[in-house]
């Protein structure tokens, strides 16, 4: 299944422990419900507390054969107003959300004016300080490609591999600037991390030559700060 | 003063009695406060309570002449963050919002889905069943041009003229149904009414070519339902 959701009223997309607050878990209850048996959904990755989705994909096994328009129209109906599936479909039965995503893309939204425009605030960080897109720019750049993400990841201890590949980073200004990133995976608040640094190149904080030093030192203190979670949406995934 | 905002924590535009919980009365009390002074602002014309807004246009007079950015981020600064000024410009000294305004015009939205897209869901109406966009577009001439009104109306005595003029009804399909509609003035829930009695035609309830009867009756029982204030959104005044 492919879903969108604004991410503002939930602990993130995984479900932990106790939390029931989560998309994967709301997702989960009402599958559990329609089957009349435990559902577990795979997504394509974890969102972080309050990150927002356009299109995260889901995957999951039932027993019984079900058409997917009755799946969607189940859970549109017992779903929150914040979480939408927009379409359900067969896949392969190796198929697996998560293991099989090829890329990934998340879009970073900052309103660089006084004040972010009304009808986008829950959905764009705010920067008051003029930010220069062309330093921006330079700075994106340094990231293309395969590296080993370690100093822009929030997490210490990663036992599997932390380099990961980015295709392309496309940073636009309309009424908002959008950044929007993709590549074969991301590690823990890794694009809000990549974004925090963009943004502090942009601000004069940061020269973007600096960037492969911080690649290097594998510690999360060289690199920027980690922009805050109502900025990011995913957008898209690939199979 | 060109402003945009969220309706849906306010009781209106339009301050009434004590009711300090509208948008102008918001801005009344920055202004004041900016200017030591009391400071009335007139709005081109009220948004009812739940009602959104991209460009509302005010007008309101200062004794000091100051810079027009200053009071243009003065405002920003202190307003909430559903409601923003997006220019303020000098004007002639006998400009008013509300009687030089020449022509509104607002935008209806409705998501005709299973379900409303999240990130939309406060901005738009939802109908559930399938509307037929031919007889929408039927139904919205029989709106133009000059007509008596008042069965469009929720207000039963009007001291005034209730004929308005009806310029163009713009009915277009994406991820919602947008419908536009310009005139040179709007009557108490006049557009919510309009579109109610369009969607009635859509859904089959109402034939379109009623309508010209349901002018003639001067009876707000004959028109169609009043749409819910959360899926409009005033978004242009000209002068």
């Amino acid at each position: 299944m492919v879903l969108e959701y604004v991410g503002t009223k939930y602990d993130g997309w995984q479900k932990q422990g106790n939390t029931k607050n989560t998309i994967q878990g709301k997702v989960e209850s009402i599958l559990t419900q329609l089957a009349n048996k435990t559902v577990e959904v795979s997504g394509s990755g974890r969102t972080d507390k309050g990150v927002h989705a356009r299109a995260q994909v889901a995957s999951f096994k039932l027993d019984e054969k079900l058409p997917c328009d009755k799946i969607k129209n189940y859970l549109n109906k017992y779903l929150p107003l914040d979480i939408k599936v927009n379409s359900v479909s067969f896949e392969n039965e190796r198929f697996h959300a998560r293991l099989n995503a090829k890329t990934k893309t998340y879009e970073y939204k900052i309103a660089n004016v006084e004040k972010a425009p009304v009808f986008e605030s829950k959905y764009c960080a705010y920067i008051e300080e003029k930010l220069d897109l062309n330093e921006m720019a330079k700075a994106a750049e340094y990231f293309l490609g395969k590296h080993d993400f370690l100093s822009f990841c929030s997490n210490k201890r990663y036992k599997k591999s932390t380099v990961r590949e980015i295709y392309y980073i496309k940073i636009e200004k309309n009424d908002v600037i959008s950044i929007k990133i993709c590549g074969n995976g991301f590690l823990h608040n890794m694009v809000r991390i990549i974004v925090g640094t963009i943004v502090e190149v942009g601000m004069g904080k940061l020269k973007a030559e600096i960037i492969p030093e911080i690649f290097e030192k594998k510690d999360r203190q060289g690199a920027g700060y980690t922009m805050p979670p109502h900025g990011l949406t995913l957008i898209d995934v690939t199979y």
